[in-house]
């Protein structure tokens, strides 16, 4: 059974994701579909593509991802479905699929996009706001019944990509920066476990604390003191055991973050 | 396979829309269950009954909705089951169909209402204050295996009905008012771009702010200033581009809207 | 087709339980999964325990429930799974399964725990942090594929138990408090219906205010007066039609409730 994921800045509220799995279920009801998120916040394309970077791997093989944070709805901005290796992507060109792109790439993965321009596989009227509805859900059901990428859309080659903030190497360790703030406050950066290596961080400074070594797990900790480790996401993280380091340090995304590490 | 819709004030955090779907599962496990929204206001009938209005067309033909706003739980209020027109209700009397109810009636379509007094189709033991557990969701359950309406209550034919605001005709225009607020913010009123024909709106007044023109999609505008357009549901509305109309003009539902047009 | 349920304090923004469902469905697309909830209060497990202990019964013969309420993630805290009666547990060993358990043990049912001990059954990669990804998620899909508890798992017989507050008989009635408080403000206490056998309630005092009598349905009632009512969980609870308890009375979780009984 095909599976589909949803991720929007929609909320929960007013019914908008049950309405595209209204459409989706009644161009074809064989067909899983999950919500990755609705709480993206309003236009956060970066926080979005973010997130979906961090869930697509833990989903099946021919998995359809998606993606409704679309400021430009209405406008010329193009809509477009995308093969990333084994998974594909139904959204707005807008750089969602950044991480997606970039893991299919470095694995060398078969890569393809197409231009959604074919009413066929749309509802009947599209509205300019809510594209969602009217063009990803159809073209998400369609794929799922086994309708290919040509047939679906016109190949293009130059999806657009966001800069996705690096780290960089210093001296004795990273410069790196929070890039996504989680619902128990956690902030996580884009240092990655990767980075370090065979090197622990000896010191972690965020917003002027200093916070020594590493942490392997939440619970051998005191619940006032931030600490540091790797999250389940494999990146450079800093917590507070049983309460909100977001909260603790009055941090927000894109706080710098340096680690001076050990070899 | 059947089709289950679920909208209620319950809230996501206790489990009560959970416990409705173990119900509906205990009893057949071969239907799809979909979230309209739990997140309706506390005992806001209305607020149900436009969101259900809005949703449902875009479901398939044979979908059971449930609808459990009910402050009314455990009084003397009917709990009904209803075909309008291609799909279904289940939920209590209180007005939570009108707009399903009345699409019906203008398309001319088959309507029929049951009064649920029929136990065998309920719980064994049914509690004073959540019939979606004890009474909706088994009867949606067993509606779905293909049960018929008059098995499963005994026919009526006085539904409750809401009075949904409409509004007025002017000399130069329309004068409506805010009926819904998205948790974007964004102002949906009860004039509809039907109302409107072929004419478009040339001055909107809400608040004492005058809004110029009419635009076509948000991308497209300053993102501190109200706009008008035509909302995904079809209606008239007022959005600030990546913004909150709602904060920006401190509005709330009921609050007037007028519309010049020129024709 | 088996049925798992997940139970969770990660909270409906970030992803974490889309990543669940993708890994049981990467395991087996042959199962359901339902939400109970993802809103309990950061590494509230008492709060999580009652919550799944209203909930089960609801569901069918057979169901998995994942509870991963986990402060002690990633320390020597012991991973279980379990058969209770007829329904099944996986998540952390911390008395998430304590209401459960007891009534497997009062009904005389099947009871059985493992130690989840082998790896073959989780991701090949388990973080410090998500288990509920890495561990609980894909044993749960292999029980649902039909794996046995002692394959996946070392038979250990001693699951730690929370101690759930219990009410106190007095000479004219019951002292109990408040254990679970819902979105709707409604507090419900440790005090159940059938405590109170074929009395009824008399005068029930929180915070210092008396309620007289038992009301039968929310509908009956002013909306500015706490009424005493036994809610679908069976226990005695406080409410306030139309509005909510918690407020109105400033009552927490833990708060005393004293029940003047006439037989």
């Amino acid at each position: 059974m095909a599976l589909i994921t949803l991720l929007t800045d929609f909320g929960l509220q007013d019914g908008f994701p049950a309405v595209m799995k209204g459409v989706i279920w009644n161009i074809t009801p064989q067909v899983l579909i999950v919500d990755i998120s609705h709480g993206i916040s309003p236009q956060q394309v970066m926080q979005a593509a973010l997130l979906l970077g961090r869930c697509a791997p833990y989903f099946p093989s021919g998995t359809i991802h998606v993606g409704v944070v679309d400021p430009g709805v209405g406008t010329s901005r193009r809509a477009i479905a995308a093969q990333l290796g084994e998974q594909f992507f139904v959204g707005p060109d807008n750089g969602l699929i950044t991480l997606l792109l970039e893991r299919a790439e470095n694995n060398h993965q078969e890569i393809s996009f197409v231009k959604l321009d074919k009413p066929a596989f749309w509802l009947p009227d599209v509205s300019k706001t809510f594209h969602g509805r009217d063009i990803f859900a159809p073209v998400a059901a369609y794929l799922a019944m086994g309708i290919s990428l040509e047939q679906i859309g016109s190949t293009m080659s130059d999806p657009k990509r966001l800069t996705i903030p690096q780290p960089r190497r210093t001296t004795h360790g990273w410069l790196g920066q929070v890039i996504y703030i989680d619902h128990f406050g956690n902030l996580s950066t884009n240092i990655q476990a990767k980075d370090l290596e065979s090197s622990t961080a000896v010191m972690t400074t965020i917003k002027g604390v200093q916070i020594s070594g590493m942490a392997t797990a939440f619970g051998e900790y005191p619940s006032d003191k931030p600490i540091v480790l790797i999250d389940s996401s494999g990146a450079l993280a800093i917590s507070v055991v049983n309460g909100s380091a977001a909260k603790l340090l009055n941090s927000k995304v894109g706080d710098q973050v340096e680690v001076l590490i050990k070899i």
